[in-house]
């Protein structure tokens, strides 16, 4: 398209934090890392993103403090990424525009639920619980199918999705 | 970059949402519907999008019942793009990347204070108010320019943005 990724003429925080999460895919990487996503191939094998496209928001994140990278494996060297404290303050963002596009979708595809950890609410509205109000934190939060998903899709880490699974927390997969 | 729009590969809410919003310049428009820009040349002056991309944004968010048309001049026929219910509803997404880049970029401008209409105090966290504690809608939100300001730019929505305005309401411009 030729537009560039900055928005030089807009002195905002706005737009600048657009040119941080507003790239294609970029916000996509964000959820998979809130979904326990951690490495290269988890996310590639999830996304389906371009190689080199992925390769290129890990970095912008990382660069960014969202994501920082811990080694994993010394030999040879491989690292995972993982939410900052900053990163995991981008969660009622996402939590925002899955719930806006959950009720305006013309047909939305409600492939998750989000629930209080605990008293086992769903949340709804301002990122809190709907049985006893309070505001949850990712961190107390467990993603899990809704009740109509169709599993289209056979990659582990949906797979590893189709159980409930506590946000932040690294998935388990095979 | 070749990368298109739409993530066919992406089978959940959050992605359809992206294919929506994600797009450049896309929640900039949103961010000036907030701010009571309506029409056509008002978004044109205030973003330095180029022209063809505005409105094929304008077109995608009227078509997905984000934004809608309403007649303003017969002769010749003039529209304004206002917020529909379910686009006013993305103030909660709008609200918190803007909050989150206030709490997190490197330097962070904050151009904009919102704040409670009424009791005056200045929103937080989910989008509540830190005096009386409600919830707070855009359309009881006051948005003003912060108090180190820096007045970079010189268009009409600029200029009318210097003075306190309540969201949702037509901008007074010259």
């Amino acid at each position: 398209m030729g537009l560039g990724k900055d928005y030089s003429g807009q002195n905002c925080t706005f737009a600048r934090t657009l040119e941080i999460l507003g790239e294609r895919w970029t916000l996509l990487v964000i959820r998979d890392a809130f979904y326990g996503v951690r490495r290269f191939g988890d996310f590639l094998a999830h996304l389906d993103a371009p190689r080199a496209v992925l390769a290129d928001r890990l970095e912008t994140l990382v660069n960014a403090g969202v994501l920082t990278k811990q080694r994993y494996q010394d030999s040879p060297p491989r690292d995972e990424y993982v939410l900052t404290d900053a990163g995991t303050e981008l969660w009622p963002v996402l939590f925002q525009l899955t719930s806006w596009g959950n009720r305006h979708l013309d047909s939305p595809q409600s492939l998750r639920i989000f629930r209080h950890v605990g008293c086992g609410g769903v949340l709804a509205g301002f990122v809190a619980c709907d049985v006893c109000g309070r505001t949850v934190t990712p961190a107390d939060t467990q993603v899990e199918p809704g009740p109509d998903t169709k599993f289209l899709r056979t990659d582990r880490v949906s797979v590893a999705l189709r159980e409930p699974h506590r946000l932040l927390q690294p998935l388990q997969l095979a």
